[in-house]
């Protein structure tokens, strides 16, 4: 999809497609270190745990936790080990999302679900042990920074827990099963959204104003920034869904529609949709105008999220 | 059942019944506390996760992170939020291990299993809620206690996620399910064993150690007492299903043996296991001896696994 900004936002010159792949490439081959430090190297469900982490997604929490904890002169490498984190309660989401019991679903990113390409059994214990694994990787990873470092860490656990929890993601899916047949009014969507997808969203960006030590301000408008692209991310794939190239998004578009699917397309019109993310993305670049040049990739990814093909 | 103990254990007076139900009626409350803190009280979520927490459980492990604690010098109050973040844990794997797709219970202590009540598609999502709201209650709980308790804090919550991950009980419920029809060896069933009920119970004692400041000695022990205690717990179950009362149990007995599953009793007889239980029981005492009564406690809770009927 392209949607036009106003002027005053296209004077970033910041090249972000390297940037992504080079941080996806550190994403990608950090969370495979740590799967493969786990002590049973052989066993069935560490199989299972990688083949989700590696089926190929865009690192989009990751790279925000990196990227926001960049823009306040914080350090990337550190910011690794709670994105690895987040890519692990993502893809475990994934995983749990796609069971026969809850969306039924046979592929994603081409590739056959964990449940058809092991089994349901295996791929529920897979989700449960990537979440597990979230919690393990973010403690073992403080326990070797300095001492005065604990209760910053402390803070990122349980952020992301509540993040992820039953006030977080999980009522999001809650909502999103609950509504399957049902009309939504656009506030109940946009909550739905918010939960199911915008929680985690803004825990990666808040984890990395921790870590890049926000003060309120910085903290406030980053968060800000969260909550915008979280939705603006959601309303970009509902319209891919209504008009996206299958081939380059590698599955089936116009299902959503097929399954009377409460979408911003189908709630506003295609038109308004557009205008919508727009809308988003302009209003999460605003908040970032008290931040200098090491805030570009922010800038890059807002503008990345509406404009991207897959 | 009943097991004759050698004389030289049963110097100890200590009145268990009422230890134990106070100490659940604590935990108790302290799960319901914890859950109806949350932001969206009237959550389908909420009901679910309320449900099976209240289903009623011997709050084994969350007693003997409280006992082992006490053991120490320490306190229980301070171990009873571990103890809450044990049971949810334990609570979650109760709830997965009872789908469909898994073990396809249909009742659990007299009561339908989540999925029974709810939907399947609750039941994960309320299994994943509990786990995640595990760590969001120590993390929570950490950051109110002085900032010089953190490392301690990471250290438990690394600990207990080792214990519940893949290289732990998920492990542990893996090879259940791969045993299924299968004829174990001896040391195959004691591995199993040692992960799936027996990584959480040593968790439980561990984390009770570290809150209790135990020195390299004590540790040890308390360590040893979990391993014997959690695998002579599960010795305790299987001659329980073998010979136990279903009135007393509120479950049917004699089923492992219907389902050919992997028990002591199948693989030793029921004199060999009861004789297993028994030497567990007396290592388990043996690796108190260098505690003072504070552990009377923990002795008493060590006869009671292989001395209860249900």
């Amino acid at each position: 999809m392209t949607t036009s900004l106003p002027s005053e936002s296209i004077r970033n010159e910041f090249d972000l497609k390297p940037y992504l792949e080079s941080r996806r490439a550190i994403v990608d081959s950090a969370l495979l270190n740590y799967l493969h430090g786990s002590r049973r190297n052989d066993a069935e469900i560490l199989a299972a745990m990688t083949y989700s982490i590696q089926a190929g997604g865009k690192r989009l929490r990751p790279i925000l936790c990196m990227a926001a904890a960049h823009a306040l002169g914080g350090s990337e490498a550190e910011a690794l080990p709670v994105g690895c984190a987040l890519e692990m309660i993502h893809t475990y989401s994934l995983i749990h999302d796609d069971l026969p019991a809850m969306d039924d679903d046979d592929v994603r990113r081409g590739k056959p679900t964990s449940h058809r390409a092991f089994s349901e059994a295996t791929a529920i214990l897979a989700g449960d042990a990537l979440l597990t694994c979230a919690f393990q990787c973010l403690a073992d990873h403080a326990l070797q920074q300095p001492p005065q470092q604990n209760g910053q860490w402390l803070k990122i656990i349980a952020l992301i827990a509540s993040a992820a929890g039953q006030d977080g993601m999980i009522e999001g899916q809650m909502r999103d099963i609950a509504a399957e047949g049902n009309e939504l009014a656009l506030d109940e969507l946009e909550q739905l959204h918010l939960l199911k997808t915008g929680a985690l969203i803004s825990a990666a960006i808040e984890s990395g104003a921790i870590l890049g030590h926000a003060d309120a301000e910085a903290y406030r408008s980053l968060k800000e920034y969260g909550r915008c692209i979280g939705l603006a991310f959601q309303v970009a794939d509902d319209i891919l869904n209504e008009v996206g190239n299958p081939e380059i998004m590698g599955k089936a578009v116009g299902t959503d529609r097929l399954h009377r699917k409460n979408t911003y397309p189908a709630l506003l019109g295609l038109s308004a949709a557009r205008q919508k993310a727009a809308d988003l993305v302009n209003r999460a670049l605003r908040s970032l105008e008290i931040f200098d040049t090491k805030s570009d990739p922010l800038r890059a990814i807002a503008r990345y999220v509406i404009e991207r093909r897959r």
